[in-house]
């Protein structure tokens, strides 16, 4: 007997799409470094910019907007590090005592750039949450100063799925005069997603979370935006970013994009519908359960449950002896302990937080994937919870 | 008639050879984030620790001293991150006053870095290089004192080969108690590498220089050494890289890396060989012409030959035009008109400079690329120089 494997875990990464596949295979003899001045180098060159092209037409940007990097976690780094004192006032000729505004729930490689930030002497204040995930108009309005040079907020969150109205946010941002940074990470490939309407100065992508592969990320910087680039060095992505450009990696982005700009809207139809049909079923099998994110401003794959009583990682453990992958939180943040900082600032205790489970669901999934987690997952929270004493506590 | 296609631009970068690519496709469905608890992750955790141990036990060190990132450039930009004034002191909790030493020949990206460290408030020293591209080590026990935090010479020069003397190196700045680092990338594969016995702090390496995949690259960080991430995050690379890990390119990097332990010697014989075939070729047949870097102490596929009143870019496009890649300068300095930092830090003129040319072989060219080059190169450099007043000179 085979055992059936369901992938859930599509917010952690993603399977290489079949057709990126043999799009980054197809170039993999062509080995040019893009900076050589003859043939090699100009075939290279060629495949990069193709790609860029497509990135651009996908968000609404021109081509010469975007870098190419190596995750989205050095995206963000990298528009973190321009505000950096040192490297922002080279360029300013402008003193210190800047601000940065950030959110609770960004994902770790915001969180702990502007945490050692803070430890260079910028001020970044960080904005609550409500209980669905978004954030508060009243106080985003209330922290931006003079002062504030940058605000960092996600298009959606990693672990919730919950979106953010970045338009009204970006508004708000430049009547202050301060500049706008999106972690769109988790949300390029769900949700429409255009720059100059949505207001956006930067914006991080990733390629790994829309059946691209890993190792390769891009960064839209809005033209005539200030800039510093991260890693030193040789003139690549007109000075940038430094280092070979990772052709095989930009051409597998670049294939990951244009499959989104084919059929993206309609796949996130049918994700939805898949979503819907997840949550139907565990609301109508198990009791005790608690709805994380918000109910309708929410990424269409992403379904972040708390299983009253059980342990998180229990039930991950269970599932995945049955061949089913998800996750309990992010994966970023696996091997620690601590309930979710995302969960734990929408307001819930750690006990509601300790349960929780994230189903991220991709257009790979099919209908028979989630009758087949609705068959496995009641059980196996019914064993989790009649080992557990928390859960004796919840039905009291 | 097809053209002859010969690429001796392997300084750049590498083919990827036919066992990398087979082993990099094989894991292209191995998806899984290597930071999940479930399945899939553990799947890709195997893959890349089985990589951290091939290149650990290839030059020396343990698996936990090497970090995976996004290539040498990074590599090297972290090293020097780690000395910047904040990140460093936040950790030894000392004042500031220190100063890194370098040379004039490092690849830019350690030259920009260190620009911008000197623009925070570091000092920076440039040591000078003989004619033949060695550092001068009266010069560095000098310019060596107390507050000197780093050294970072690299093994041996992408553009002339020359090999430094890496062991006396790294005893002379021991003594002073300060660091060392070495930008291997040019260097390994090529000539033996074992940290502990040279006395290595940092190594930085890079896949693509060695018929590996762009876009990855790795750090050696010896034990106890101080430590502050480039790219913060996640826990990933034990908290040193943030960003889930490039599988793909790791994958590559350590086939590459096996590859270099089953034959590379072996492979370097031959290529020695055939770099003395081009170089007594190019001698016999081409007359004023100035061998650039060390006769001995060089990587065995590097030669660098300036042809004496000939344009470079001239020669390299004629090259080109008959399906041979070699390059003027390294690729990442491509667009510049400016002489090669390298070759004048030898001492030679800017006239000398200007018609260099680099051929850099690798294990994958033969005897009749080498015969190609010789049979097409001499009537090339007559008509460049036929057409060159500068040529009118060398001759009076």
């Amino acid at each position: 007997m085979t055992t059936k494997y369901v992938y859930l875990d599509n917010n952690a990464t993603t399977p290489l799409h079949p057709e990126v596949k043999s799009a980054m295979i197809a170039c993999m003899d062509q080995f040019g470094n893009a900076s050589s001045a003859h043939e090699y180098g100009r075939n290279t060159r060629k495949m990069i910019e193709n790609a860029r092209d497509s990135v651009a037409r996908y968000i609404g940007s021109t081509p010469d907007e975007i870098v190419f990097l190596g995750s989205g976690s050095e995206a963000n780094n990298t528009v973190l590090n321009i505000f950096a004192s040192e490297c922002y006032t080279c360029r300013t000729k402008e003193g210190n005592g800047y601000k940065i505004i950030t959110t609770q729930i960004e994902h770790p490689c915001i969180l702990q750039s502007t945490s050692c930030l803070s430890k260079s002497g910028m001020k970044v204040d960080y904005l609550d949450v409500n209980p669905q995930g978004r954030i508060k108009f009243d106080q985003l309005e209330k922290m931006l100063e003079e002062k504030t040079r940058l605000v960092s907020i996600m298009m959606a969150n990693n672990e919730i799925g919950t979106i953010q109205d970045i338009k009204k946010i970006s508004q708000l941002v430049h009547k202050k005069g301060a500049l706008f940074h999106t972690d769109a990470v988790q949300a390029i490939g769900k949700i429409p997603v255009n720059v100059e309407q949505l207001g956006i100065d930067f914006l991080s992508i990733s390629a790994h979370k829309i059946h691209g592969p890993k190792g390769i990320g891009a960064l839209y910087v809005k033209k005539g935006t200030p800039f510093c680039s991260l890693i030193h060095g040789g003139h690549q992505e007109r000075g940038r970013r430094a280092g070979t450009e990772n052709t095989i990696g930009i051409v597998g982005l670049g294939k990951a994009i244009e499959l989104l700009m084919e059929t993206g809207q309609e796949d996130q139809k049918r994700v939805l519908n898949l979503k819907n049909k997840l949550l139907d079923g565990i609301k109508a099998k198990i009791p005790d359960i608690h709805y994380n994110g918000h109910p309708t401003e929410c990424l269409p794959g992403t379904l972040n449950i708390s299983f009253m009583g059980a342990e998180g990682e229990a039930i991950l453990l269970y599932l995945d002896m049955e061949g089913i992958a998800v996750s309990t939180g992010s994966a970023c943040a696996t091997g620690s302990l601590d309930p979710s900082h995302v969960i734990m600032a929408t307001g819930v205790g750690a006990e509601i937080a300790h349960g929780s489970i994230r189903f991220s669901i991709s257009n790979m999934n099919t209908k028979e994937d989630v009758d087949y987690v609705l068959k496995k997952l009641p059980p196996i929270i019914e064993k989790v919870r009649s080992m557990s004493t928390a859960y004796v506590n919840v039905k009291k």
